[in-house]
């Protein structure tokens, strides 16, 4: 992440060493990208006589790729029309021109105690605090402008919220900005109702191409309430005047070739296996930690033993890389100053099981050794301490 | 524009009616789209082993595409190199960040007396004011944040500003942004010295690819002064993560293999003739109307006679796009609230010859109805008052 110097250095060194086994990222499987469909789509659209895919467009996105979104949208229950969705550069657009429309300096957004890091990013950036509460209810927070949650499959536990959480979430009455990034990718091939089916009028739904299909098209997709529709071209607009043509036609045209969710359902059982790869060998190298199973998504989320909730994230993380594996730092996701316990995510969805089994192996390893010199630390600087 | 719905409707009903010449809108000519050499660069990244072009990328962008903007800049003077350039998602996305980096509410921003449209909704939209100068120097603001200008041709006048003008405002010791769109379009082939390079720490360089080469790629760069380099980055982080990751590899690609100065220069003497045809054409059909030749770029600006200075220029687009051609009404590039003398800019980017001629004759006739009607309406009004 560009917030924390430090954080983003080490990353840039897993990213950048061969011998460095980078579990951290949350990038979908190169494997599945859909490369030859891409081929096709790229020379009908480049070749089309009037060359649109590389003209300028209108800010709102293309006519076609807006009416595919709002199908998916009404098959999960929501009053979706084309003219209601707006296609971003990425979720992360979709989010910022929320947070211009939404939230104003000093505004309160409640969040999950674990959440994406670059929404937390992009909310502090705006001058407005992430607060923590259980499925993004926060009791006695009369200062909430809105709600921020991942409805279908959570970031970073890769799990939905229950029932209960939903039904107080919608009873808050507050407006709430529904990121399904990773709502497609459940294993059970379950999706959710759209949150957007049951409060039209103060639901922002968010979602993205980049966890299906692939990140480098940057295409998402917001929909705002419809008072705010024009607020949000409007953002659209003065931020980079429109989602990419190109992008925007080789996806138009793949989807109108592909069979979507026979693609999806091969993603699903892709990443379910590869999940169930690593949730089993950390549970092995890793014993005390809390290791929930994820139900979808690219990652899972460890939690350090009570003895051990207090070290430092980034500290163990430069010992992993230095052990060759690499992982996202559990503070990244938590807007708290100093959150404990110690915890960290770690994604089984860009690497092979075989390096995902090595990837734990070292993990434990690293865990163990580093343990032991920080216990040592400790104890030095207790002893130093005391003789003082 | 999404701003003036008025103007905005007219326009969507210009570009959508094929019996409509459409001025307006500053598109590029689809003839000179390097759709050969993209599909040649196509087929050669995505097949490349680990399919980078279809992953995630780092915000900043890929080192190939930074190292070759850098490398044009310092072509021009400027001590750049490749770590201090940010791929945007277009120009209009350099200019979003920086107004993020530079600008708050109640800011000043200095601009020229007519400038790019999107730059006045952006600073609109962060609660600025712009205001008017000669060459983007306002005498007496003190209160003035920053001056955006476009150096070497600007929009929608086409013309550059002078070796006076460029002192002045270097002597401003102000932060300067400038927006180089169409700066390697004047047709005699001349690139002025970049602001950059007499002013390395307080200049915002602005570019982009859409007028040279397409807009459908959607790519751009900023380059920063040092000291804002981690605001920009972390507000390109927030804003959408990274310029889209196709695009970037598609057009290192074709930079690496063409002949980028070639292209340039056949761009420059394409466009040269098309503004040749428009102003002549304008010049026969609006006469008493200021109409200066413009020096690159894709448009010429006029502005009507002082008996006609206070008409609507948005009623005349209205009727204009009646009569079947279309055009960027003048109050968009303007500050103030009643801009005048009624102006508007008419692009020869986009159509053919022999449209342009067609295009101007039926401004021509457009011009005439409409002023002899609103004459009419005007003195019916009088006569209504003293009537009354």
């Amino acid at each position: 992440m560009v917030v924390d110097p430090r954080i983003d250095r080490l990353q840039r060194i897993g990213a950048a060493s061969p011998g460095v086994i980078a579990l951290g990222g949350g990038l979908p499987a190169a494997e599945l990208f859909p490369r030859a469909a891409l081929a096709r789509a790229f020379l009908s659209v480049v070749g089309a006589p009037g060359a649109e895919a590389l003209q300028y467009g209108w800010p709102e996105g293309t006519p076609g790729l807006r009416a595919w979104i709002a199908a998916r949208l009404r098959a999960r229950g929501a009053e979706v029309s084309a003219d209601d969705v707006i296609v971003t550069s990425g979720a992360q657009q979709a989010l910022a021109i929320t947070a211009s429309c939404l939230l104003e300096a000093g505004s309160a957004v409640a969040v999950d105690p674990e959440t994406y890091p670059v929404a937390l990013d992009l909310f502090r950036a705006r001058g407005a605090r992430a607060v923590a509460g259980v499925a993004g209810v926060v009791p006695n927070a009369d200062e909430v402008a809105c709600h921020y949650v991942m409805p279908g499959v959570g970031n970073p536990r890769g799990r939905a919220i229950d029932a209960a959480a939903r039904a107080a979430l919608l009873a808050t009455g507050r407006p709430i900005v529904a990121d399904e990034a990773y709502v497609e990718l459940r294993f059970d091939g379950t999706v959710p109702r759209a949150l957007l089916a049951d409060a039209r009028d103060r639901v922002w739904s968010v979602g993205t191409f980049s966890k299906v299909l692939c990140p480098g098209l940057r295409l998402g997709w917001l929909v705002p309430p419809p008072h705010a529709l024009s607020c949000a071209l409007r953002m659209k607009h003065e931020s980079d005047l429109q989602a990419g043509s190109l992008p925007q036609a080789l996806l138009e045209e793949l989807l109108a070739r592909d069979d979507f969710d026979a693609r999806l359902a091969r993603a699903r059982r892709f990443y379910a296996k590869r999940a169930d790869a690593l949730t089993s060998a950390l549970r092995a190298e890793l014993p005390g930690f809390r290791i929930d199973e994820p139900e979808g998504g690219f990652a899972v989320w460890v939690e350090a033993p009570e003895e051990s909730a207090d070290e430092d994230d980034t500290r163990f993380l430069a010992a992993a890389t230095a052990a060759g594996v690499s992982f996202d730092p559990g503070r990244m996701f938590r807007p708290q100053e100093r959150p404990r316990p110690l915890a960290f995510r770690v994604c089984f969805s860009a690497a092979p099981i075989r390096d995902l089994r090595e990837g734990a192996r070292r993990l434990g390893a690293a865990w163990r050794s580093f343990t032991r010199r920080e216990k040592h630390a400790h104890r030095e600087q207790r002893d130093a301490e005391h003789a003082g």
